[in-house]
């Protein structure tokens, strides 16, 4: 392979950002990961990038922008096939793919609702959370990752969330790990991997983060 | 090949159920479409099916079930690769599934606010439909098709929202025609392959269907 140039638009919160860098990390590629200032002033190699959205992660391979999350996992696994994230059975392959836009759509909606809540809509935001993770989990079953013995697509796709749980949970008032204790135990499992553990930042950042947030949503 | 049982969970007017469709007659695979009530009931099979959404499209391959349409799209490019409807290049093949999840969030959703919105909020809903209409021109460019000379993977994502233009241009009191007229010529040379052509509902009962759901949604 020649000298080959990635370079990842990124913020230290951003789950999505997150995905990307486990992938590249599985997949020994090396990359420069650029920090963007989201409330500062986005970079003008973002908004020529993801012109359409101006949102992190951008990948950038050779200077070709792919943008959102799960096309950027898809085109890693296509541009850097091994090792490989996703199983050889197309019906396997589809039921993660199915599964990963399950967290975007369900899980990190209802997350973020957790603690942009106030009041008796807390209750309701919490339910439809515990109800998302619970779902995961039925998915999950006895494994130990979601497609089996080895880690791939899907636990890619989820585990970056985990670290915005802290804050969930704090203004939402309840633990997971009570309510869900085969997926926490999923969540330790992954933690203990490199490419997890160097790209999820630590829980209290991402609480702090979410304090600002909710100021500038006047919550607070 | 062994003998496939290819079954679509479907209804006339989804948009995402006749990307399947059309994927499918492009791939040359027999299929059954079962049409569902959705207003009357939904099949057990359905329920089943697509448990956590419980909505059209469902592809059951032998029995296996696919929901989410770019997800079925995908799966079946994967489980029947020839010919195939997204390019070699894997950048380019993330350009593609990028602007199709650019359809579903951006032209479907204001589509749909055209025909739902009431007095003021027309105006605004139908330029923020124009706009993603534009920029979907802008990506097709001169060409023929959105991958080039070859009709593909998003050209199949964006033509079935074609059926449902004349609805939002009655709604909405504008001719897509006279905005889009690049965009409008490339849904004629779509309408003219006999894939399209089978999945594609007449306009007429897209706009009856429109009309019954406004009044279902209160809005009339």
């Amino acid at each position: 392979m020649s000298k080959e140039e990635v370079i990842l638009l990124d913020f230290y919160g951003s789950p999505f950002a997150m995905r990307a860098k486990i992938a590249l990390a599985e997949k020994g590629v090396e990359f420069e990961a650029r920090h963007e200032d989201l409330f500062g002033g986005k970079s003008e190699l973002l908004l020529k990038s993801n012109p359409v959205y101006k949102k992190v992660p951008v990948l950038l391979h050779n200077g070709n922008p792919v943008s959102e999350s799960l096309n950027i996992l898809q085109y890693i696994e296509e541009a850097f096939p091994s090792p490989p994230l996703l199983p050889k059975c197309a019906h396997a392959r589809a039921t993660e793919r199915f599964w990963a836009d399950f967290v975007d759509k369900m899980l990190f909606e209802a997350g973020n609702k957790v603690w942009k809540s106030k009041g008796e809509a807390v209750e309701a935001a919490k339910a439809e959370f515990i109800e998302a993770v619970k779902a995961l989990e039925g998915v999950l079953g006895e494994k130990d990752y979601f497609g089996g013995d080895v880690f791939g697509f899907l636990d890619i796709a989820t585990i970056p969330f985990t670290s915005w749980f802290l804050a969930s949970e704090k203004f939402g008032g309840f633990k997971v790990e009570e309510e869900c204790p085969t997926f926490m135990a999923w969540a330790k499992r992954c933690g203990e991997r490199e490419s997890v553990a160097m790209a999820l930042p630590d829980p209290v950042k991402v609480y702090e983060l979410v304090c600002m947030l909710r100021k500038m949503h006047g919550i607070e």
